[in-house]
C-alpha cells in the first residue's frame, strides 16, 4: 500500500502576518527508505515563532527555508518503517521532520524519544529545544543570582514560561510581562511569579516600576520592540540582557523596531546578549536531566497547547502565536486517515 | 584687584543642536578661597561629545547640568591663590572646573598634572579621561585578540582615535570610520590604520563588507545610529560592540535612533556593553602610564585640536564636534586679561 504524503510548502516570503497564498499543499507518494534510512509518520508538530523568522531571505542563525521547500519544523514522529541499524519499526523519534504526514531520516539531528516517562508534547516543549533556550539562556547567559530581580517577556510563551520558573526556583524576584489578564493569573497564581505585568493594559513602564523597585538584574526577552525599551529603561547597574527572540518584530513590514533606548546600556553598565540554544548541544543531556527533575518534583510546570489537525492546519495554527491566544507550547498533533 | 570671573551657564535645555538663547554668560567677581581650598586660574577647556548629554534631563551617567549652573567641563588650570596643604600657587591641576575663568576646589576629583612631561591638551587627551576611556572601554570590555578586526567609528576624534591605535598595537586589523577624506587618510597614514571608511561617501556596508572581510569581532562605538546599525550587519561570531557614545543622537530631536539591526547580536552568538571610564578609576594610573609609555616610544600618536578664546567662545567651539570639523582632542585653551 502506498502510503500518501502531505506537506505544507513555502510559495513566498510573506510580508507581515503569513497569509494563505504564502503557502501550497501538494499530496505526493510517501518516498520509501533507502539503506541507512527510516520512515516516520509525524505526529506532533513543535510550532515556533523563530518559525516565522525562518520564513525571512538574509543571513540568519539557520539558512533561511527555501521557496518551494517544504516548511522546516521541529517534530515527533513513530518510525513505521526502517533500513537503519539504530532505529526500531515503532520507536518514537525527535527530528526536524518539516510540515509533512511523512518524513524520511537517516538518523543525523534526530534522537530517541521516551514517550513512557513524558508525553510527545512535553517533550518538545519543556524537554525540548524550548525548556534548552529557557534553560542556558536564563542560566548561562543572564547568570542570575539569588534575590535579583529577573524579567521575563513573552512570559506565557514556551520559553518564557520555563525561563521565569528556573529564575524562582534559582531564589530571584521573577516578573513577567504577557498580555491579558488571564496570562498574567496564570503566571502569579500557578507557576509562582512574584508578579506578572499585562502589556495590554498599558504602562508597562509604571507596571516595571511598582513590580521591580529594584530595577531589572535580568530580562529574558523574546519579544523586543516598545517592551524591551521599557526593560531598558529599568536596567540596574550592571544588568544583563538576554536576546532570546523578538516576536513583536518577526512580522513587521521594513526594518524592524530597534530598540531607541539602547544607550541605556551604558548609563547601567549593561550588556545585552544574543544566543542561540543549538551552541549548548554538547550540554543538552545535562539540561534536560535537570529540567525532568524540576518537573518531576513539581518546582517546574509545564503547560501544553495542542491542537489537532492535519497538515493544511498548519497555516492557522502558526498564527496563534502572533495573535496572542496560546499560551504554552504550543503543538500541532497531526491527526489524518492512516 | 578683584578679579572678574566669566561663566557660561545653561538656561535652558537644548533642542536638537545646543543655540545661543541655552547659554548665558555671567561676569562677576570671581570668588575667594575659603580655608582647604584653592583657586585656579582655568587655562585649557576638555571639550567632548558626551556634554551634550549632560545638558539634557533625565537619568544618565552623571546627574544633568542643572538650568542656571555653570555648564560642566574638565578642565586644566593653574593654581593662583591656596588655602590647601596640598596645593602651592603655580602648580597645574586637573579638575572639573567648568567653563569659567576661574574656580575653587577643595581638591575633590582634582588631580596635579606635570606639564613638562605632555603639554596640557595631552594630559586632557591622550592622557586623561578620552585616553583612558579608550584603553579600558577597548580592552576591557571589547577585549580584541591578536589578528581580530576591530572596527571604530567616530574614528577621528579624541576617544575613536586612540582605541584605534590601541587596537592596532595589539595586533588587530583595524578600520575606523570618519566623515570626510581628510580624517580618513590621517587614520591611515598618520595613525597606522589598516583602513579607513568614509560614511559621508555613502555606503557604509559595501566599504565594511570590503574592509572588513572575516567580519567585525570588537565594534568600538562612539557614533550610534545607521553607522550602528551597519556594524550590527557584519558581526563576527562572539562579537563584543562596545557602546562608548552616540555622537549622531545626542541632538536627536525626540527619541533617538535605536538598532533596529539588533538581532544580529542573536545571530552572532555577540554582545553589546556600556560601560563609563569612572567605574575605571582605581586603574586610571595604570592605563594612564601605559599609554604614556606608547605615546613616548611613538607607537601612540596624539593630535589636539586648540582653540584659543574666551568663555563665550565655548557654545560655538563645542558645535565643531557636531559639524564634522574637529579631528583629535578639541580643546579650549582660554585666553582673557588678568
Amino acid at each position: 500500500m502506498t502510503l500518501v504524503n502531505l506537506q505544507c510548502r513555502l510559495t513566498a516570503r510573506p510580508t507581515g502576518l503569513p497569509k494563505a497564498s504564502d503557502w501550497d499543499f501538494v499530496e505526493e507518494p510517501a518516498p520509501e527508505p533507502g539503506e541507512g534510512e527510516f520512515r516516520v509518520r509525524v505526529e506532533f508538530l513543535s510550532i515556533d515563532p523563530a518559525m516565522r523568522s525562518w520564513m525571512n531571505a538574509g543571513r540568519s542563525y539557520v539558512p533561511p527555508v527555501e521557496i518551494g521547500e517544504v516548511m522546516r519544523a521541529g517534530g515527533i514522529g513513530r518510525v513505521i518503517d526502517s533500513r537503519h541499524p539504530d532505529y526500531a519499526v515503532g520507536e518514537a523519534v525527535y527530528g526536524t521532520f518539516g510540515v509533512q504526514r511523512y518524513a524520511l531520516s537517516d538518523g543525523r539531528g534526530a534522537t530517541r524519544v521516551d514517550t513512557t516517562l513524558a508525553s510527545a508534547p512535553v517533550h518538545l516543549g519543556v524537554l525540548g529545544i524550548g525548556g534548552l533556550t529557557a534553560y542556558f539562556g536564563l542560566l548561562d547567559v543572564g547568570r542570575p543570582e539569588p534575590g535579583q530581580t529577573v524579567v521575563v517577556s513573552g512570559a506565557a510563551g514556551s520559553v518564557g514560561s520555563i525561563a521565569g520558573q528556573i529564575a524562582r526556583i534559582k531564589g530571584c524576584r521573577v516578573v513577567g510581562i504577557a498580555g491579558g489578564p488571564d496570562k498574567c493569573q496564570w503566571l502569579v497564581d500557578e507557576l509562582g511569579f512574584d508578579a506578572a505585568i499585562d502589556y495590554k493594559a498599558g504602562d508597562v513602564r509604571n507596571q516595571l516600576r511598582q513590580h521591580a523597585p529594584d530595577r531589572i538584574d535580568v530580562f529574558f526577552d523574546n519579544v523586543g520592540g516598545e517592551i524591551l525599551d521599557q526593560a531598558l529603561g529599568r536596567l540596574a547597574r550592571g544588568a544583563r540582557i538576554v536576546i532570546c527572540g523578538a516576536v513583536s518584530q518577526y512580522n513587521a513590514v521594513g526594518a524592524p523596531s530597534g530598540p531607541s533606548n539602547y544607550m541605556q546600556l551604558l548609563v547601567a553598565r549593561a550588556s545585552m546578549t544574543g544566543f542561540v540554544v543549538f551552541d549548548y548541544a554538547d550540554r543538552y543531556a545535562e539540561g534536560a536531566s535537570q529540567l525532568a527533575r524540576w518537573l518531576q518534583s513539581g518546582e517546574l510546570r509545564s503547560r501544553e497547547d495542542v491542537v489537532h489537525g492535519d497538515v493544511d492546519q498548519f497555516p492557522d495554527v502558526l498564527l496563534r502565536l502572533f495573535d496572542g491566544t496560546n499560551i504554552g507550547k504550543l503543538v500541532l498533533a497531526l491527526e489524518f486517515e492512516h
